[in-house]
């Protein structure tokens, strides 16, 4: 197959991690014979610098021509103090709206001889392996009116059925090929919102008799992500909530270093970014952990061309290379050598090369 | 002194536990010789099955006669399936709006002896010690407009200045006489209602010079209180966002049992209850913990009646149940003696005479 991807690096360690990601990209493409092409745009606190706008007309345009965008990471203190137009997680906000990415997959997965790194007990999180699918074009972010005086300020919560069935529906359609069950969690005894939200997933339910459904009101998801984080399986949720539980959930494995996403369109479409930020403080410094570029690679793989085997011959030699015995400066642990960057990646590819 | 306390014990172990919490009242008036008179009311799902209003207007007449409120816990499987307006809950959101009881404060600290029960390691929970402060009255509970269709819902979040100074005044007002730090909680980088919020903490923090501010947003915040939750002295955020990370919060030091909290009005008068629910699995049995209920006396004596030496009395009393050995059924530990409601009880009695 041939496809063209967008590669916006963004700012701090996100070109690094990004690089990385690429070569694992090239690397598939040999073995498996499929060209990928590549088309580099800027976006975040250097296109800010560059060209006045965190995303340029161009990247949109350049992000159309292709079948699927990978994104580095944005943001850094440089831009902290701009106005809200001028900052670089603008950009982010903006793509997402504009490509109508409505559907934020975020799997949280104990790596394999990683988990000690957890802040958690280790017999809690060994077995955790969920997905947390997020609404992400809807809600607070999104919502009209939204003001500020001096001396006050609105923000609407907003959701149609449309919105809600569509998420709904691919929370339910992942759950079929996963472990069989959706958590969905709102805030029903107070939110008028998730009210409708807990009608529109019973009414789905209907459709997959073979999942199993929970329903979890907000804060007490907050609590059971903590004391039973391996009890979920896909967790479905609004925009905000998700943006919360997802970070917090994020951390319970220890490897937020290596937690790939996507953002996706109905057609399959997709922005795929690491969990991670743009890490100023280890920026050019070739220490940053590339795992999680490189997984979202295999979630680009997956999720935008089908390329199943190719994302999970991806997703092995990342773990490889930890269950060999190496690491990033981010996990460092005993007994593993801590590799740089470019030393990480070359692993990997050394592992795609003789899986096959 | 003499002052009265409206009870209200609601359902599920709220009448084993507020009757727990009521003998030590009584313990304290003796041994310091203060009068507390207590008159019951009814609330939650009790209320509604006797008189069919979680919140009925004799309640409200009777706490607006007395010095403070003791709640036990609302709610139920019983329940659940009823129209909103007839829902235990909304009893609890009704009192909180109906006396204005806009600043609930959730202490969260590791107990000596009992964080073996987290689900956190050890190291990182041992020196917990915060308090949350919530806005309780505002933003996304009672924003209007609030409306839902079949095909769309609403929320409204929405708060003025003065609603924003007066919880943040609270918030630095606590640091002064604890640890000296506030964190402040939002999602300034896309709620317009954050940005104000931050705008107002910034002003508030000019009058308090001594104590460190620091601002982070809900997401990071979610993650911060598993990996570094010893690093948060106070933390102060709006409604929706402080039940969620409150509720975070109070799983990590594994003492869910024992965490109590305050809703207090502007003039000291305030609603004290425990953090856990009604737990109707376990109603009836004797076999609750009846700290939080305790220490949410021990809240009141200090916050509502300025007992300050009383307040300490009770908590010491508690803790050193804890430190001689005993403990009850939801936080069984190895060499600890598992103590009924009522045995518990007692022994928090003797420790307040023996002190004496
Ligand atoms: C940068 C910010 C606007 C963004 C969000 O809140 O969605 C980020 O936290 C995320 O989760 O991708
Ligand atoms: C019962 C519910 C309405 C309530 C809230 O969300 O405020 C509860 O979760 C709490 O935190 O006291």
């Amino acid at each position: 197959m041939e496809k063209t991807v967008a590669v916006l690096h963004g700012d701090g360690i996100g070109k690094e991690v990004m690089h990385s990601a690429l070569k694992v990209l090239r690397s598939i493409g040999r073995r498996f014979d499929h060209t990928f092409k590549v088309k580099t745009g800027l976006i975040g606190g250097v296109a800010i610098d560059e060209v006045g706008d965190p995303l340029p007309r161009e990247t949109i345009e350049l992000c159309e021509k292709c079948d699927a965008i990978l994104l580095g990471a944005v943001g850094g203190p440089k831009w902290d103090q701009n106005p809200s137009h001028l900052r670089p997680e603008k950009g982010l906000l903006a793509i997402r709206k504009h490509f109508e990415l409505f559907a934020n997959l975020r799997p949280v997965k104990a790596v394999p001889g990683m988990v000690e790194a957890s802040p958690l007990k280790e017999h809690l999180v060994r077995q955790v392996d969920m997905m947390i699918v997020r609404e992400l074009t809807g809600g607070l972010y999104f919502g009209e009116p939204k003001r500020k005086t001096d001396n006050d300020a609105v923000d609407t919560l907003t959701y149609t059925r449309k919105e809600i069935e569509r998420i709904v529906e691919k929370a339910f359609g992942l759950a079929r090929i996963r472990k069989g069950k959706v958590t969905s969690v709102d805030k029903a005894n107070v939110l008028e919102s998730s009210k409708l939200w807990r009608e529109v997933v019973e009414e789905k339910k209907v459709k997959y008799p073979d999942v199993e459904l929970e329903h979890i009101l907000v804060d007490a998801a907050a609590m059971k992500l903590i004391t039973q984080p391996s009890s979920f399986d896909v967790v479905v949720t609004e925009n905000l909530f998700g943006d919360i539980l997802s970070d917090e959930a994020s951390v319970i494995t220890g490897s937020l270093g290596m937690l790939p996403s996507a953002s996706i369109r109905s057609d399959g479409f997709g922005l795929y970014e690491p969990v991670h930020g743009s890490a100023p403080d280890i920026a050019g410094l070739n220490i940053a952990n590339p795992s999680a570029a490189i997984l979202s690679v295999a979630m680009m793989l997956k999720y935008s061309f089908g390329m199943e085997t190719e994302a999970v011959a991806v997703e092995e030699a990342v773990y490889s290379v930890y269950k060999d015995g190496y690491c990033t400066n981010d996990v460092k642990k005993d007994g593993y050598r801590v590799l740089t960057t470019t030393e990480f990646t070359e692993k990997v590819m050394e592992e795609l090369e003789r899986e096959h």
